[in-house]
């Protein structure tokens, strides 16, 4: 029996897990991410959760074939290193290298997106399509490629939709990402309410302690007019950059993750007639398919992991 | 010694050359593109033209490995059909199989950026890149993208980089083309002219007979200060969807053709300069190199003609 581990480095977690060769993700622990400047304090952190979770499951690390971090920012599979991820601190970090001698595993480095990208090409919605990109509207907006086995590397999310419009955190201005996260969702939402002092929004954003994600959704659905209006808005800006990533990659089908997912198919469903209206032909002349990510938060744990398989 | 036919179909000119193993053109010709609905009559004249130029040149069809057609608009490189091209009238026509059958030379379909793409990265100024991108700024915006040996397909001209913005033939509005193109200059052109009536552009375009791509930079090197702001506000679209590419792709190069691409270094180091400042570093740090495209219109043609050893 093989075994994989995937490590999912996040901002605030580190989620551990492990897969096997049918890519089930058998059992999975979590720690919460080490603040501070030095990524060796990081590494210390995910070699412990990894060890918890390998001696909880009776396996040595010598029935591990290989490990994967999937971690957010640029990162260089060939050599290991963290180029630059804001988030953790980290800018030329050999990372990858340092896990793999502390946990004496061979591992892998990815990027998030990528990782979530490939587990649901691989095991999750898109499993069995020729091509598929994994867009996650978070906090950030991310976007893994994945065609056949290859992943394509790249930023989606610093797409710039809107020449001359909001600024991003990328130092660009009028990025796919400062018009469909989370974030950019919720100053939306913020902005409407300012502009409709009687709207429902402001009692479903007391209700819930603050504007969140899903407070301009709920709104909504209670028939509030401003909150559609908001809604609206937003599935066109979303539309708008997963249509040119359509045009631009031509998949077979792009899969919608990250909390926003969570609204299910009354959003999807938005997105999908929008595609199918304006997406240049694919080259037998259907639209791409547009479905919900199936793995949820384990999509970058089980991808992570495979990562190793095919670099 | 082995040959490959490239056939290039424009809306106005087939231009067909022999390539050999090194990827060098040997020899060209090219016939007018016959105007009118049916494809069979497109077919007939590359037979016409193709088997002139191989008789020219004292080659035998049984001595042509393959032959590789490249053509505007959305093609099914597997089943020989195009699928959608306006300017040629097909939809949904076997030209490949055609072609393949009345020349007697197993032919492969290719779109036509891609075969530039595919020939510059093979034969011209990327080659020994192991990714690059060729953009072509005419009629309208091609994009061709090629990671190793793969063509990734896909319409990076309508890609939307002003949302709300200028409509675009394909039916969305804000798309790169409807930027970028040489006819969205001459557009930009005209209307800096309407504003400003001592530009001048009047008295360039009067010289040349009419507003063309050439016009507005033309009349910046005499000193037109309308002009060069005209200049400075197309090369701010330019680099926009250009550094949106490098981001989404990280190619190592990017190759700049078309019609607009002979204004040489002066357009492309104001281009390569943004692209260093704004695109999200590639995984060793550094940024995409931005060059001029080497083979001009024969990159259409060598790169066709290579697209069957590749498929």
């Amino acid at each position: 029996m093989k075994y994989y581990l995937g490590i999912d480095l996040g901002g605030t977690n580190i989620a551990v897990g492990v897969v096997d060769e049918q890519y089930r993700l058998l059992q999975k622990r979590s720690a919460p991410t080490p603040t501070g400047e030095d990524y060796n304090i990081i590494a210390d952190a995910i070699k412990e959760v990894s060890l918890a979770l390998l001696s909880e499951m009776n396996i040595s690390t010598a029935d591990v074939e290989c490990a994967g971090i999937g971690t957010p920012g640029q990162v260089n599979p060939e050599t290991g290193y963290v180029v630059f991820a804001c988030n953790l601190h980290m800018r030329n970090a050999p990372l990858g290298i340092v896990v793999s001698e502390k946990l004496g595993i061979k591992t892998f480095l990815c990027n998030d997106a990528d990782a979530a990208a490939f587990g649901e090409a691989e095991a999750g919605v898109a499993k069995g399509t020729r091509s598929s990109v994994t867009i996650t509207l978070g906090t950030g907006v991310g976007c893994g490629v994945v065609l056949g086995t290859t992943i394509i590397p790249g930023e989606g999310g610093h797409m710039i939709i809107r020449y001359g419009g909001e600024p991003c955190n990328c130092g660009r201005v009028g990025c796919f990402e400062s018009y469909a996260s989370a974030s950019a969702l919720i100053r939306q939402t913020k902005a409407a309410m300012e502009q409709d002092k009687n709207s429902l929004m402001w009692k479903v954003a007391e209700a819930s302690g603050k504007v969140n994600g899903r407070t301009v959704f709920d709104a909504m659905r209670q028939g509030d007019s401003t909150a559609k209006a908001v809604v609206e808005q937003y599935v066109d800006y979303v539309a708008c950059g997963i249509i040119n990533i359509c045009n631009l990659f031509q998949p077979e089908m792009v899969c919608i993750g990250g909390g926003i997912s969570g609204e299910g198919e009354s959003l999807i469903s938005l997105i999908r007639e929008r595609v199918q209206k304006e997406q240049y032909p694919l080259p037998d002349g259907s639209a791409s398919k547009v479905e919900v990510c199936r793995l949820g938060n384990d999509a970058g744990i089980i991808g992570a992991a495979l990562f190793g398989k095919y670099m």
